[in-house]
């Protein structure tokens, strides 16, 4: 999905993985065989892979927020492999709940081991996580874990909104933005300060890594809105206007719509058929790049990226990790669009 | 679903209800439409109903254990939403799973709502009773946070398991069993001590209570799995025969396939057939009960309520507490079968 990955997320993922492994390796056979498999550590038949398990972009928040405060990422472990364990749970339900049949350019969970073991293996990590910062219940272990909670609670709900926009005919930019924010930006701004909860930081770094992590996930949001049309499935390991075709309300369509323009009266038309078949969903992405709803939705993008940088600025944290933080921010807009 | 219920499940009710629906308010509107449907709060159409949200006997176990460690069973308030939390999650992901279309006399949540919207219901409640115990995180209420944590992970672990059975032709009765110990004896289990962690109580009445709790919940699951073939309809409040229609394996089919008396080859051999249909399904209830299935799992059923009762008689707890639990005991066995 990434051309140019800062290497620092490689430094991530050598934190991460050890961890990850022990424990997912915990969970009972038939839990593990799913998660093993959409993690990427085994095939469909179980065999053990050389895939890396994804490219760790929320624990290296965790780590780098560590760092941020001060402290030594070795310390945000537990939150890390948290996050991450939460961040795949949302995954395994959200391709069940999207009817998506691939990711990571391989079939997704449910399209290998059926809908019912791939809802129980997503219970089953959303599960693990509080076991994981709960095995050594530390005052600074139990406030990520509750932060956690928290900000899982907003991404389940910015989910169910992004499901109920499906159907709803009028979705405004306002009521786009509020569901990124919580299905996507809620637990980028965890993982952006849950380091500095578990090492301690001061509060004011907790605040201006909260928000820099609100900004970089509504940035992130953003540019997969723009690859969830445009981009080449080859890149994104997904079909092609994939969000299209599930009739997703995402940032593109929704300004698109909110353009008055005449092709956003055409798109709109267009959208509220019943199916839409190839043709359809190729017309309707041309649409909603002539009405401007690409062009806005990378200025967004951008914009995002500038106020997650801009919330670094005035609160004193250590430079080296800040410098990296800045390099993510750039990254996550600069995909291949 | 349950003729005569002890007098004490009222109480817990009037205890758990207030904070229950305190709590499930709020839930972003869009999850709480399913959850409050689930609870029986509302109609299909979001009215308010008469309905009290179900027997609550979960709750009643915190609340029973809190009292038989000598506390006031309000200060266990939140383990007990939290416990009937995790119970109604995994209620909601299980029809989706097990394509069960009623529950307690009403069609099941993803029936009206859909499939994904309920998984999202599920993963709020789950979410929900962490929120709940960590909202003060006192060490009584984190101790207890992790121990409904482990017992879902035994939840989640023997759901997978009990889905696994359904294609796998054989299923030793230990299997079945350790099956049942995790799918329902591990909540059961914690229920019956998280009352006993809130206040602080000694740990061999934690021992004796946790104990108490899964040898109730194996005997709750084989008396539910007798109402789960033979149970009429408009008592249990689900189609009739439904278990075997979904080729569990519960206990009833696994004992009478272990029984090696001719019946058990037939029902084998009917069984190992693609698709049943209802006179199949009749048939193959009938040689269960023909085969012993039955009446081994009643026998099971009352030697773990026994067991349950003597978990109680070597450890000094209050004896009013006592009293009610071993009445919850009786009861649950006693069901109409």
């Amino acid at each position: 999905m990434i051309r140019t990955a800062p290497s620092c997320l490689a430094r991530a993922q050598d934190l991460l993985r050890p961890e990850l492994r022990r424990w997912i390796d915990r969970l009972s056979p038939e839990v593990r065989r799913v998660v093993a498999y959409h993690f990427g550590f085994t095939d469909a038949y179980g065999r053990a892979t050389a895939d890396d398990g994804g490219k760790a972009l929320r624990p290296l928040l965790v780590f780098l927020s560590a760092e941020a405060a001060g402290g030594s990422a070795r310390r945000a472990v537990p939150g890390a492999v948290a996050v991450e364990l939460v961040h795949n749970f949302s995954l395994l339900h959200d391709d069940v709940m999207d009817h998506d049949e691939q990711r990571r350019h391989r079939p997704t969970a449910w399209t290998v081991f059926g809908v019912a073991p791939t809802i129980a293996a997503g219970d089953a990590l959303a599960n693990l996580a509080h076991e994981v910062l709960l095995a050594e219940p530390t005052p600074e272990r139990i406030e990520a874990d509750a932060a956690l909670t928290t900000a899982t609670a907003r991404m389940i709900a910015g989910q169910c909104d992004d499901l109920a926009f499906q159907s709803r005919p009028e979705v405004s930019i306002d009521d786009c933005l509020r569901m990124m924010s919580d299905k996507t930006g809620a637990l980028f701004s965890c993982a952006a300060s849950l380091g500095a909860i578990q090492v301690g930081g001061r509060e004011d770094q907790g605040q201006a890594l909260r928000r820099f992590g609100l900004h970089l996930g509504l940035a992130f949001q953003a540019a997969d809105d723009i690859l969830g049309i445009w981009g080449e499935p080859d890149v994104t390991g997904k079909p092609a206007a994939n969000d299209l075709r599930e009739r997703k309300k995402t940032l593109p369509v929704v300004a698109a719509l909110a353009s008055k323009t005449p092709v956003g009266w055409t798109l709109r038309q267009l959208l509220s058929n019943g199916h839409l078949n190839v043709q359809a969903v190729t017309r309707a992405a041309h649409l909603v790049d002539e009405a401007g709803g690409r062009e806005w939705t990378l200025k967004e993008a951008e914009r995002h990226a500038r106020l997650a940088r801009q919330a670094l600025e005035l609160t004193p944290v250590n430079e080296d990790a800040r410098r990296q933080l800045i390099e993510v921010a750039e990254f996550v807009t600069a995909r291949d669009f």
